[in-house]
């Protein structure tokens, strides 16, 4: 299978944040975040293997900024490495406001999602070659998250996962 | 202030999975489940605290069951740590076949509230006391993932977070 | 058949008000809750029968008590009897205050469904045993407001209806 | 106050039934019609009050005919009644077949609404003047069911219900 | 094919404007209308012709009127005429404000539908007759709208639109 | 004020056409696609001029291709050319088959926006510089458009619109 770029995949979703998607404090709830965010990278998922695809997990997601009604969001999405019947897919999130147009980098998340035929079963997806500096940083990186999905499952032993102990010399995972 | 239990919190939410939620293979969306365990989630954090509540962040997800159109799913939420103003909630989703009747795991996940005022800052919250010894398992797991968290989010060194070497000891994290 | 208890077929339905579904004093609208109770009396229906079930009428609801944006509001459905092919489901309602947590009675409704199968026909569902002393009562009740309907339908005499008599007795229907 | 005529609240609601809100044999959730009598049914009484109005209780519902998914779904509501700050309701449902054109009854319902100030105090409506002879006849009945209602509500001992005695005269409530 | 008359085909939905529908001066999205007047004036073709339809085009809309939250809506559709496989469909939108009840235009727009079979494919429908000099005036335009929208989209030399010079006579299009 | 480029305000959102969006033969509801350009054309237009907007007009519309569920459907929105407080907003939209991933045009649309403050009122943007050769070739129809638009409404003399006689002498509008 002929490998592709992540550009091949890149998904953007531009949305208004709208009322009925807000807490009491008037912000996007974390939930509305969630799902937006897998349907676009479901879209890069599909794009990048052509199959039906299902989410299969999604890593540790942090909140530390809050989206505000009326927010112009804007979900990017990417496949930043596949391995056999997988995808991995790096997601940035950024909100404009309203008036200034000042965009700011409001998240980033990480789902990994499977390939499968009509009848449910994983199938082989084409490698992910990736082309800039950031692209090849998550690519590396994805190899070591897939070590810790792996740990935490407890289908592989921590003393295994190689990668994993870059976790304990940098802290970047 | 005085502490509460996990029970005091405890959120039962059971819905049916609608057509308009599920992907090409009628299955349950990733998003849909991932924003359902959100609502409950914070109703839980909301009765522990008796504030506002916004998530503050997503431990790692794995979807290993899908969840076929028409299925009552329940996802239950219940505090299972809290900290000084956030706290953990452990959400326990199950799926009944329509049918059978038969209720089977679908899920788990464990989100992270924090509780704010009027005004958006962080308020303390009541210590969470834990009754039997699976919130006690999961009470004592919470901050081992805590340190997890802040190692991910390099606002800790990995060589401080002694709780965290549990895990290349066991498998549970 | 063999007989289920009312606990078989308990089924807890809590979820927030959103704004989206409040009038314009910022309430609940009579026919959100309405359509709540609606899915998740369905649910009780089909645990108690394990069969598709249709709603075949609602029993004379009042609105007594206003539920604000915000509240948490608890919908508990349990099968209370079974007929030949229908069963009763008597439906509590809860709210919770946002802040104080305080647990208020919204609503109870009564609405009656129909097992069928594949092709819509109607199909026999277990006996209902009650256990408790509330339980017992629903039950009691049940025949008294079939009897009712029917009358209301013009598929009864009045005075056939041996049990309906005891409203002009009593002020419990 | 200057009395109305049912035609001066008469609000037709004409939608088509989409796959989202139906049930597994494809037809409408009965909850979903409560719903759309209820926006219905609020319309028309804010009609006739030019007030805020609130769904104060929906008398006994039986759902006969069952709707399929892809039918044209008219509801037509109407004040029947008027008290002294509450207003009757009367609706009727008819779905159109597809493809025939077919028009069917497919329902009748009968809410109650009370107006309210700003504030959500109830507040005076004008009277209702029939002109038709169903209309008539709705006007009549209204009277019985407002004394079934409290009776039911256990507000009115049935004794002092003198109207209602016509349920066990006739058949008609 | 007999002919029918636009009363046949008269669609009347009367809404509320909810907040989730509204932009940030609380007035109903431009976009929302366009959504509710499709689903009204495809009703209406449906009835005209007893077929799928399915929206072809849209002429110019204009919004003059903004329509506040709140508001009652109604969207009334008909038949204006009828082509071979197509309709032309005429709407008029109607506000009343919540309290006054004071009833204003708010918008008129044409929508044109092709008739389908079950594969798609385009099938004759009956002739429109008009009765009331509006209707009549509404049926004669159609034709100069028609050859303007073959202009607009290269199919119709200018030259050739004969009754599209009425533009340049009259301003009525 | 300083000019803007078309690529400021280029919005790009895209999504998958979910089954609750479609018709009785499974393609997009036309009032559905409406709704998302004028979406996506809102943000494009709040981009170019950092203000409220609100949709003013929908030029004519055409629906030559049928959009199936299941397929990812990009809409792209760019002002074409700013006025004195308006702005007319051109979007095209794609749909990528869900499994060959072939691209093709879907549609193409122009909406006009005006430019509001807090109260209402119309207020000045930036004017619109066009950089590509696509870009100016909207940018000169714009015009033509606009006295189209304005002898549509009757606020034009036919013959005063100079720049629409272009319309009898090309076909482009």
């Amino acid at each position: 299978m002929q490998g592709k770029n992540p550009k091949d995949s890149r998904t953007t979703m531009t949305d208004m944040v709208l009322p009925s998607e807000t807490n009491p404090l008037n912000n996007l709830f974390g939930g509305e975040l969630l799902a937006r965010m897998d349907r676009a990278a479901s879209i890069a998922a599909r794009r990048h293997s052509r199959r039906i695809t299902v989410t299969a997990s999604v890593n540790h997601v942090a909140f530390n900024q809050s989206v505000p009604v009326g927010s112009v969001l804007t979900v990017e999405a990417a496949v930043s490495r596949a391995f056999n019947t997988s995808m991995e897919v790096y997601i940035d999130v950024w909100m404009e406001d309203r008036f200034s147009g000042e965009r700011t980098k409001a998240n980033e998340a990480i789902y990994t999602f499977v390939a499968v035929d009509d009848t449910g079963r994983p199938t082989e997806v084409p490698p992910l070659i990736p082309e800039t500096e950031l692209e090849t940083q998550r690519f590396d990186g994805a190899l070591r998250r897939k070590q810790l999905s792996l740990v935490l499952a407890g289908k592989m032993k921590p003393n295994d996962a190689t990668e994993l102990k870059a976790l304990f010399l940098g802290n970047q995972v």
